[in-house]
């Protein structure tokens, strides 16, 4: 398989892809009659890729894609998912960076995505060793949002801290211990990376100690098992009600 | 298969099953020289549970359940998992439900369980029909938290909305419509139901009608897609934040 060579399916993602301009249209896959060929989203898109354009009957979708929720549509490119982390020296303002320790769940870390897209982060930070790739299951789950927020991967967190550090960023380490504050009494205005850990593991001893803070969400519950992908929700959206305070 | 007959895997929800003592424990499957074994939680509680121990290889677990990240253990069981909505008529202080409309995915009923019991729900209602049953995979995405956190099964959801009015409970619908405040914006003080719907399909518009508020969560990206988990995640915690101030 060509290196960077990714396939997605169904309505959200594919459109996502197409619609991005940001990688090379292998091909597109469209089964006859399904969804996504009436779709009216898809239809517009498909205009400006017509001669990468196939259709197969449902009968060839589900030979060939047996067990996939495509909708009809699916499509193959090509291209770098991962970038390299910029300078956020001379950027002032509000601006929310995730950084993701040990995540190795294809599922949680196409959810995270998802979700930070949607919470308006600037960037996440993944570690290259140690983690979850963005594999096509990761940009499956997250929907499509891998193609809008920025996937910064660096050899190492606890360097990367320290350089965003040197840039003027605040650093939170999502971890229950007894230093941490409640994740709402936390200050999240201004540059700010935000750590997450994985739910076997947590953060990394390093990683944590050079954090400035640590932020927890205490359990009502008896089970003490909070996905991280949902814990990564409650402080994102919890920054953005802070941001429109 | 005898009615009400459930299997689950996994230390979280196998030690969740036998230490609610709320059902029938049929079997106990451990599988020799795993984590499951060796953890002291799981060695504590099958003290309790002689009888109906089994102890087998790692190849017969591999050959039976192949595919299950079992960790070392299964627990056959039966019991009812939802139960009657009571009456909340003479209950006073903070009491928080979750209502769910049309959630058809078993990952997304799982994940949203677990995350309610982790945030203090007191109870989620799901109506018989459209809806996704409390099945084997919601149980196991759940990890455990639905001996936990009461299922109320109604026959109504907008039936149930009216009872609950009556009982003096504020309703909130979670949807992205004119009409809805920031999710923040809304007072989850007191007696009060949450309502979500379904990604695709949203909430039934009579039991938008029978809601007191709209709550939405604007979305900052492009894809414009939170999963309803996360979605439920950002408004439960941001409940328990408006409890704690």
């Amino acid at each position: 398989m060509e290196k960077n060579q990714h396939t997605i399916f169904g309505i959200n993602g594919c459109t996502a892809v197409l619609e991005s301009r940001k990688y090379k249209i292998t091909d597109i896959l469209i089964q006859t009659g399904s969804p996504a060929e009436r779709d009216g989203k898809v239809t517009r898109i498909l205009g400006y890729h017509g001669g990468r354009i196939k259709f197969l009957t449902a009968a060839q979708f589900k030979t060939n894609f047996v067990k996939w929720r495509t909708q009809g549509i699916i499509v193959r490119f090509t291209g770098k998912i991962e970038s390299t982390l910029p300078s956020f020296q001379k950027k002032t303002g509000n601006i929310g960076l995730l950084g993701l320790d040990r995540i190795e769940d294809p599922q949680n870390l196409g959810q995270i995505i998802r979700t930070a897209e949607c919470a308006g982060i600037d960037g996440i930070v993944i570690p290259k060793h140690d983690s979850c790739g963005i594999t096509d299951t990761v940009m499956q789950v997250s929907q499509g949002a891998f193609t809008q927020v920025p996937i910064y991967q660096v050899s190492n967190l606890h360097q990367t801290i320290i350089k965003l550090k040197n840039e003027e960023f605040w650093v939170v380490a999502m971890e229950n211990s007894v230093k941490a504050k409640e994740w709402h009494e936390v200050d999240y205005k201004g540059k700010i990376l935000i750590v997450a850990g994985s739910e076997g593991r947590g953060i990394k001893k390093l990683v944590l100690e050079s954090s400035d803070f640590q932020a927890t969400i205490p359990m009502q519950g008896k089970t003490n098992s909070l996905n991280v992908s949902a814990a990564v929700s409650a402080v994102l959206f919890e920054r953005l009600r802070q941001l429109s305070a």
